[in-house]
């Protein structure tokens, strides 16, 4: 390959990328069906042609937004797993790390209300990803003696989901929803009914990364 | 009055609740944006004349229908009152009350929605409402001794008020967030935490109304 061709198709890779966050950023402020993709050509300082040479319409902009969103959702799962720590302390964490991405990172943000566009059918619907992932999670921790005696998982996963989701929406009119402190507030009302008293000692409702 | 102008008015005031109706169930469905006026005259069975004569345009009536929603949640949580039951009780049943009616009334549904479009500043913002609602009704429990030492109101506000809005929304796509059995699992799970073990027994997690 040519230096000039790499040169070339870093600057491809980097203008669709700019392309992915100006989309994500212009259907956060003027919604799916409103948004226009003149409004994202010029949002990211490329010309129609641009746009269209690497999207060919509105549909599979919005799809490929939905799964740049789902690719950061991953990212912020898998980002337990190395911790080394119980289950309840990796949900916590990831929970934590999800409102801070929600916060942070509008292709995520908009990933998720993607999942609630009743004019469209969602194909990767990230609340749905991350339903499973809380349940799959607070069922190794049953599995793992984490969980006390008489939790119920669903019950758990119910409150977790709804709990998180519910600062996903609320979030985008009022951050407050989506700082660390309303997550700790959350956790600590809610894993004493979770854990064990020997268990709840040492897990930490304000996360264990660092941030 | 003539006996014939009270018909005309009852005759009016019917086709602007219809057309109240229909708007909310077309913005349901296509979205606020796209939603068109044509598509709410005509699931109305009235013409856009007719329609013109009671809404002057889209904003006007997307307004009118968060008012009808907001009427709808003041009936929601004012059913609470007459109760006589404890302030808790009071929450667990209106939280009930308000799955069931989100689940069955197209108006309140898309009332709700309107709090979470960015692209328009929301007049009354009902989840905004709703959290004033629960709150106030956790302070009032805490002052009259319903909940447990060491519960921090404001804990269980947020608590309470993501997971409702989670329900709120998780049930467009899939009702089953709304029903009542998701709602009881809700409660068993957090009532625990949040008042003490004389209070747990006397408290129903299913709700005490008739329904």
């Amino acid at each position: 390959m040519t230096e000039q061709l790499m040169v070339k198709q870093e600057r491809a890779a980097r203008t669709r990328e700019t392309l992915i966050r100006s989309a994500a950023e212009v259907f956060d402020r003027d919604g799916f069906s409103t948004a226009s993709l003149t409004a994202i050509s010029s949002r990211a300082g490329v010309s129609n042609g641009a746009l269209h040479f690497h999207f060919a319409s509105k549909a599979v902009l919005v799809d490929v937004v939905e799964e740049a969103a789902l690719t950061r959702l991953l990212a912020v799962t898998n980002g337990a797993l190395s911790l080394g720590a119980g289950r309840m302390q990796a949900l916590v964490d990831v929970t934590h790390a999800l409102a801070e991405a929600l916060r942070s990172d509008v292709v995520l943000r908009v990933g998720f209300a993607l999942s609630g566009e009743t004019s469209r059918s969602a194909r990767m619907d990230l609340r749905q990803r991350w339903r499973c992932w809380v349940e799959g999670t607070l069922k190794q921790a049953e599995a793992e003696g984490e969980l006390r005696r008489g939790t119920a998982v669903q019950d758990a996963v119910t409150a977790v989901v709804a709990a998180t989701v519910g600062f996903e929406v609320l979030g985008v009119s009022d951050s407050t929803w989506l700082s660390a402190s309303t997550v700790t507030r959350f956790w600590r009302l809610l894993l004493p009914t979770l854990v064990p008293a020997a268990g709840l000692a040492v897990i930490e409702a304000g996360g264990t990364r660092c941030r």
